[in-house]
């Protein structure tokens, strides 16, 4: 069987662990490659001051992938975030699967992505600041640490287990109770303290 | 006032999220400068194939560091994982901070570096299986998710948070009650579901 490509966008000053589990919860499974995108091919550094080398650049993303997922950090209002809003456009248009954890979910909040969707964030004060009049679904803001609905996933800073979780179901990437399990040790631990 | 490095080591197939929330945290509180260390300075993959740079390799390791950290994954029965014990002994004699988290401390546990401090790792079992005769410690062996002892902080693989809130705290990364909040944030999220 082939394997499809999960693509992960990364900005400058994105947050490790908002990628880490899923990235290897997706090789885990066998059915996916995770690729990372950058604004361009040169590393893109994280808050843990990791360079990381891009797969794909905004100009070169793939028309094949199953998954397009936007990870959080401190650069989704910079000038670079600006190139994120077609390749997400096309993810939609196209019936494909699109996450947003932390500051990612804001930028969908920000561009109107999640005005039919029910979905969470980093509260639902920063989805209404960040949106403005672009974001017009208070009523679909749910306080749970990730949402799932309509093809998106949402996640706040602090859900990247459950964001992992969500995705890695709604992409069959392994067997539900094995991603269930995976979660579950993560969440809970070897050791009790 | 000039920033100490801590220096994290990371072989092919290092775990994502175990270097996640230490690197970060030391970068928030400015004290501290997070160093990728590879075997060469090629990329290192993860577990979740990022590739990511080395900003040292093992012949290039500066001596002035603050602390030296084995990030988990499954490289560390490899050829290239030998080139880490004299690094580690260099640490040990001294009197820098050792880290070792899920093989990074069954590693530790296989070259005699956990035979005077209490530590923890991924099983007592696991710990005994890698370290054979060069394993003394049984007794020293403690089941919490992350132990500090004596200058050496070790933890089992779901213990990523537990591990980094020691080494901060010990490395004096930032004020302690900042550390404990940014622990308890991470680690009970923002929603209770």
């Amino acid at each position: 069987m082939k394997q499809e490509e999960v693509l992960l966008v990364l900005l400058n000053e994105y947050a490790d662990w908002e990628s880490a589990f899923l990235a290897a919860g997706l090789r885990t499974g066998g059915r996916y490659v995770p690729r990372v995108v950058g604004a361009t091919r040169e590393p893109v550094c994280s808050l843990g001051g990791f360079r990381t080398l891009p797969d794909y650049d905004f100009q070169t993303l793939p028309d094949e992938y199953a998954a397009l997922v936007l990870i959080g950090g401190t650069g989704w209002q910079s000038a670079a975030a600006a190139g994120v809003v077609g390749p997400v456009q096309h993810a939609r248009d196209n019936g494909r699967i699109v996450g947003g954890i932390c500051n990612g979910a804001s930028f969908l909040a920000a561009h109107g992505f999640l005005n039919d969707v029910r979905h969470t964030g980093n509260t639902l004060e920063q989805l209404k600041l960040w949106g403005g009049d672009r974001y017009t679904n208070e009523a679909g803001y749910v306080e749970r640490q990730a949402v799932a609905d309509g093809g998106i996933v949402t996640a706040n800073g602090t859900g990247y287990l459950e964001f992992s979780r969500e995705l890695l179901l709604l992409l069959e990437a392994d067997a539900p109770e094995r991603i269930e399990a995976d979660y579950a040790f993560q969440k809970n631990g070897l050791y009790s303290a």
